[in-house]
């Protein structure tokens, strides 16, 4: 890539590692007989959504309405919205679902109920079950609300109920993949005992995490899977062991706008308006990042150099345990693998590819059409 | 304000507000006989700046090279760029400054040579000196660094010094009056030494953090403040004494979307890609907010009530210490006090007022171009 270009902060992505990282969840997917229902909220790019399509993925998962919007624009026909329904938001649900295949996500008898009441056109909606994450959707062994909510949804006759879904967060915070593989048996024998209490025939059982997905290879008993984070990995995932370092398909490009021998730091051009503020702990540290120089290979080892402060423009980087800061110049470019993709994506707005072209970004960004002109 | 059209998260300034904590600001600096250059990278806002404008402001501070473009093109006439000088983006900076009085950022030695031997037209430069907090510029104390500073910047007659500037981030760290005053006290002593140091008549001393510019009284040896976040104020400012709940100008607006009784939780379409990841320590948990009922009075107490984890678009309110879910419905809107305002602010990429009306944010924001032809 010619970086001459390259003035402040960009955010990389390797479309080659991206395709690798679909292929083999394409082909667990198709191993398994699941349905491949990848979540778009990760890259929230019509460009990257793309290209999953080469990989036989007509079905997608988003996080918002809006971002339905941005994705039923581009011809995907059949979109999740994974966020609990919001009753503020039916008339664009109704809007998009005239020329859209749209899925509800319905949390619990309270929000179905008023689902019922407000709905005038076919809706196909997903019942949220909490498998045990604890953030929303009807617990999974709370039948009485189960029962109640597809008793509510079935008073109005153009509600469609099509299947159970779950998002189980807790195996982000797992290390073992034994511990991933009997959360996720869990999980699954959780769903499958939901599907047995609501009786209805041809029910989709839906999981959808990045850690199972990437290192569980049982799911008998679901049908759709809806991972999000893979495509392009993070640092999250590297340190629980769910991908390799060279699975981490975005980088942000930074350059040096101070070198400080007696701290032992560098700082760049990089804060948390670019890599947002998630942090996690490595080596004992809570970093924001792993830094290498911008040429260097990386090693899964690690180099031990990390972005270990943030502020909103400024990224400090702590040298104190290597010789990286030593023939290094202010203006250098250097890489940082970010700590959470996701919202790492959603503060950059925009991509740049290595081959020197861009992807978008639902968010967008003003900032690019600021200094283009010139 | 009518809420019936907000559908999801929504970024409401209160004028009135902002517009006391300007006052306040502007009539301090005006007794101390200080110059107030705000520091606009917390709202980023052309609407917001100029209000600043009735106040007699015209200096400016924002945090990078496009911010002073976007803020240039309103008619800013005096913008320092606060963040060190990055050779790279060198002719964007000589552009600029053909129609802008512009002051560069200079952090040493280092970026000093560099800027010397690029610079082609007349270039005003603040050198940045580090009080103590370690992040950019020279060390107060490193007398050598300084003068070859000054002598590598010298060497291109086209530049000039006109300052000396510091941010002591320390003291957003601290909870009493008498300890932020006495760090403020120790930072101008120790930038009052550099301009001894320095030699060069009528050098501008500049200070800018929120902590000390709200809470100290004695500025004398300086000549301008840079405050940013007392604009809005937030939780992080709030807990450290430095504003009242009442003084927080910005408010997110949040529809709950799920109420989960025996969780003791209530979840509301709001999380990190709103809020930012910022948190905060507040009786003794970590939260991402404070959550009132949208039409409840705040009370400088709090209602105990918080925002106490985020994913990527859904924020979870813990209810166990409090009646607040009794009587709340899927749908109702709640009132969030950000914990970080600046980054809050970005993430939103734009802003409701309290009289309907929207204000403009840098970023932009592509999502409200999705819904609004609806």
């Amino acid at each position: 890539m010619d970086t001459a270009s390259i003035t402040g902060p960009q955010l990389v992505i390797d479309k080659d590692i991206c395709l690798g990282n679909i292929q083999v969840m394409a082909e667990k997917a198709g191993k398994e007989g699941l349905i491949l229902r990848p979540h778009f909220k990760t890259h929230q790019s019509l460009e990257v959504g793309r290209w999953f399509r080469e990989y036989g993925v007509e079905r997608i998962t988003v996080s918002s309405l809006e971002m339905a919007y941005y994705f039923a624009a581009d011809g995907w026909k059949d979109i999740l919205v994974g966020i609990a329904y919001n009753p503020r938001e039916y008339k664009y649900y109704e809007s998009l679902s005239e020329d859209t295949g749209l899925l509800l996500t319905i949390a619990g008898p309270g929000s179905a109920e008023i689902l019922a009441r407000q709905c005038r056109s076919q809706m196909e909606v997903m019942i949220k079950i909490d498998t045990g994450y604890n953030r929303t959707g009807i617990r999974w062994d709370d039948d009485k609300s189960l029962r109640d909510c597809i008793k509510k949804l079935r008073v109005n006759k153009k509600i469609r109920i099509r299947g159970l879904m779950t998002h189980d967060g807790n195996t982000y915070a797992l290390n073992k993949a034994t511990d991933i593989k009997d959360r996720n048996k869990q999980t699954i024998q959780r769903l499958t005992a939901c599907r047995d209490i609501a009786g209805i025939p041809d029910l989709v059982l839906s999981t959808g995490d990045t850690p199972s997905l990437s290192r569980a290879e049982d799911f008998q008993g679901i049908n759709e899977i809806r991972p999000g984070n893979f495509i392009f990995y993070d640092l999250m995932q590297y340190v629980k062991g769910n991908c390799r370092l060279n699975d981490i398909a975005i980088s942000m490009i930074c350059p040096v706008i101070d070198i400080r021998p007696r701290s032992e730091t560098v700082v760049i051009h990089g804060g948390a308006v670019h890599l947002s503020k998630e942090s996690i702990n490595a080596s004992g540290k809570n970093i924001f990042g792993i830094v290498f120089r911008y040429d260097d290979k990386r090693t899964d080892a690690g180099n031990g150099v990390y972005l270990t402060s943030l502020s909103q423009e400024h990224g400090i980087i702590d040298c104190s345990a290597s010789s990286f800061a030593d023939d290094l110049n202010i203006g250098d470019l250097l890489t940082v693998l970010p700590v959470h993709s996701c919202l790492t994506a959603d503060c950059m707005g925009g991509y740049l590819l290595t081959d020197g072209s861009s992807a978008d970004h639902m968010r967008g960004r003003n900032q690019d059409s600021l200094l283009s002109g010139l």
